[in-house]
């Protein structure tokens, strides 16, 4: 399948949608800190949640909000500055609150609004700051607006995280975009991160949910940075219906798998940006494990690299303890062979059957040198490829995180 | 029972335990990097090792030899500077080596002498250095050498790990002593870094297995520095008989409880100081969990703190992000309802029943200016009680793991 990228493209190049983004005081340097997201036409709706058992007031009121109708999302409200978790049943009540305050600055119905929240875990949220940027939010709603929304929900993220692409599914041409943020308690587990996808393809929830889900294993729930799972993890994607394909009800419609392919492109280009913009990040790192008998078994593998912080400050460090990589391995649960697994940094053949190879250290230097580093492991057992994308450890990774709330 | 610690001990402190530690070249710093090791009797002997499906050289070597004989031990050589993992056959006939060298040096069967390394994976051992180093160590050999064995074997460790305590065993008199290394890739797991532990009780191999593995589950299994599993942990238990108590068959012995809790006693004081001694530790963080509905499911919820990045740094920033804590706790895989769980630091009670409770920020700030931080999470499921230690996670962390190789 093929897709068109859209340049520098945002939610708001899906027809139907406008986003704004406003500083509503949650954050206190003064950036945005609150988003507002419009369907004009109501979208369905699919989720994807956190499963870490503290679950944020938010993403409680989002499960119930799908529950009940995922059929009619008029607005999605998210604000960084405060992840309003831990805070008990005022939490709940708060997030209620935002999405009616919501509803009466954009003129939906209440019901139809889900809501998110990234920040700080056991703070209560500021409503009567969250009600004032949302006041001024509305009239700044745009087809536009798509960059402010993305830069507003960032906490620590270097950069904000978008795609647009365009294909054509059954025919019709369709629109498909994102925005996601996330850089620390990146460890996503069939959840994710903060994340919204929109487009404008018809399809109706039975068919969106299991798109949503296939398209996540293959993305967020490949990424991670700290191996910290969030409280706050979401993923939502919204269709609005507007391109006009044949609406899609599920996996024997034509356009399923166009449109299921389309979103893990979309999600994937944004899990990506996320773990390559991870705290204190230099390095885009993929770990690609080949020869698993399962995802699943390779899946953990690779994660067993990924989050292994002798690993990642090795990368940092440019050393090509290539020892550490394989240790991971070892220790990651699968139950390999270590006499049939080979490993691979970048071309480099470093292990062959469980034992140094090609150790040629002036290239394995000139590898670690660059700025993307691929980690290729064998595991010589089946032949499902996996892959997983994460960044080095890095001092800045410390100096963020030893006074994040200062 | 009480135990009476002997100032400044060491594992020559057991009568019948001679050792040394020699600079053999295996680190190119001149510092001391072979211990050996002699027990004038033979001992028994038991042992548990990493569950890392990349087991060393050593490990399979001393997993064999233990097996076939676990009663008549005379030696244990250990090297610091070369892991001898990942090494393949030529390794595994590297460690067969080494114990002829000691045997031969020492004048023992080589049959009867045990081998650790630890430092690099993937690289050959320089067995004419470890010779030649054997050959100066076997006429040093002494009832006072037992600190320098300890020395020989620190890798990044920043003082040597020794504990010797006098107890009683059915009414007898009995030493027990150790020593260990570990700094980093800490994460034991029915298994250990290092260690040695000797004692002069008088015991059978049936009633020493069981022992050991009840030790190091409240030991060794409960310390993390980093999540990172070694491929060469590796933990024996000596025991030469000289105290003159009655021999020790089984778990109804005269004597089979309090050699139990003494051993466990020597362990966990060993595993303490690894935690602590943590590459790049500023801080000895214990983890307290009660109220878990087992010590398996109270371990899970504790380790899954004790190896957040996010809780490590917050601690060493001094910031009481108490909500990563419970958000570690949240991921750990434990089926908590979060409005049951308790949290304090030290003695503040922050969360109460899943919310925040008495946040006094200054009281905190107090607290985490420490050297000892207690984190004390109640589960609010059942009974058991479980410590885990580990320690912060700095920017030395990160420094140190970027250039180990260089």
């Amino acid at each position: 399948m093929s897709y068109e990228l859209i340049p520098e493209g945002s939610i708001t190049d899906v027809a139907g949608f406008r986003a704004a983004g406003v500083h509503c005081g949650l954050k206190k340097d003064g950036a945005l800190d609150l988003a507002l997201v419009v369907s004009d036409r109501p979208a369905c709706c699919a989720g994807v949640f956190t499963t870490n058992r503290f679950q944020a007031a938010p993403v409680l009121y989002n499960r119930d909000a799908i529950h009940s109708d995922p059929r009619g999302v008029r607005a999605v409200a998210i604000n960084s500055g405060c992840a309003n978790a831990c805070t008990g049943p005022e939490g709940d009540e708060d997030a209620r609150e935002m999405a009616r305050l919501v509803g009466k600055a954009a003129g939906v119905d209440g019901n139809r609004v889900l809501v998110m929240s990234t920040g700080v875990i056991g703070q209560r949220l500021d409503l009567d700051k969250v009600g004032a940027g949302l006041a001024a939010a509305a009239p700044a709603l745009s087809d536009r607006g798509g960059h402010d929304a993305a830069r507003a929900i960032m906490t620590t993220d270097t950069r904000p995280k978008e795609v647009a692409l365009r294909t054509r599914v059954a025919g019709a041409p369709v629109t498909l975009a994102g925005m996601a943020k996330g850089s620390g308690m990146i460890s996503p587990n069939m959840a994710t991160m903060l994340s919204l996808i929109v487009t404008d393809a018809a399809v109706m929830p039975s068919a969106l949910q299991p798109i949503l889900l296939y398209a996540v294993d293959r993305s967020f729930n490949c990424v991670t940075v700290d191996g910290d799972m969030s409280t706050n993890d979401t993923l939502l994607l919204l269709a609005n219906g507007v391109a006009g394909n044949p609406i899609i009800e599920g996996p024997d419609s034509p356009g399923f798998v166009e449109l299921r392919d389309a979103v893990t492109e979309t999600a994937t280009a944004l899990a990506k940006k996320v773990a390559f913009d991870g705290e204190g990040a230099t390095k885009r790192v993929t770990i690609q494990v080949n020869g698993a008998r399962s995802r699943e078994e390779g899946r953990q593998a690779a994660m067993a690299v990924a989050n292994s912080p002798l690993s990642k400050t090795a990368i940092y460090g440019r050393d090509a303890n290539w020892g550490r990589f394989l240790c991971a391995v070892g220790y990651s649960g699968v139950a390999v062979d270590p006499g049939q697994v080979d490993l691979w940094l970048g071309h480099l053949h470093l292990v062959k059957q469980g034992r140094p190879y090609d150790v040629n250290e002036e290239r394995a230097a000139e590898i670690l040198a660059c700025d993307d580093i691929v980690i290729t492991v064998d595991l010589g057992m089946g032949s499902e490829p996996v892959t997983v994308w994460t960044c080095d450890l890095s001092h800045e990774y410390v100096s963020i995180n030893a006074h994040y709330r200062t």
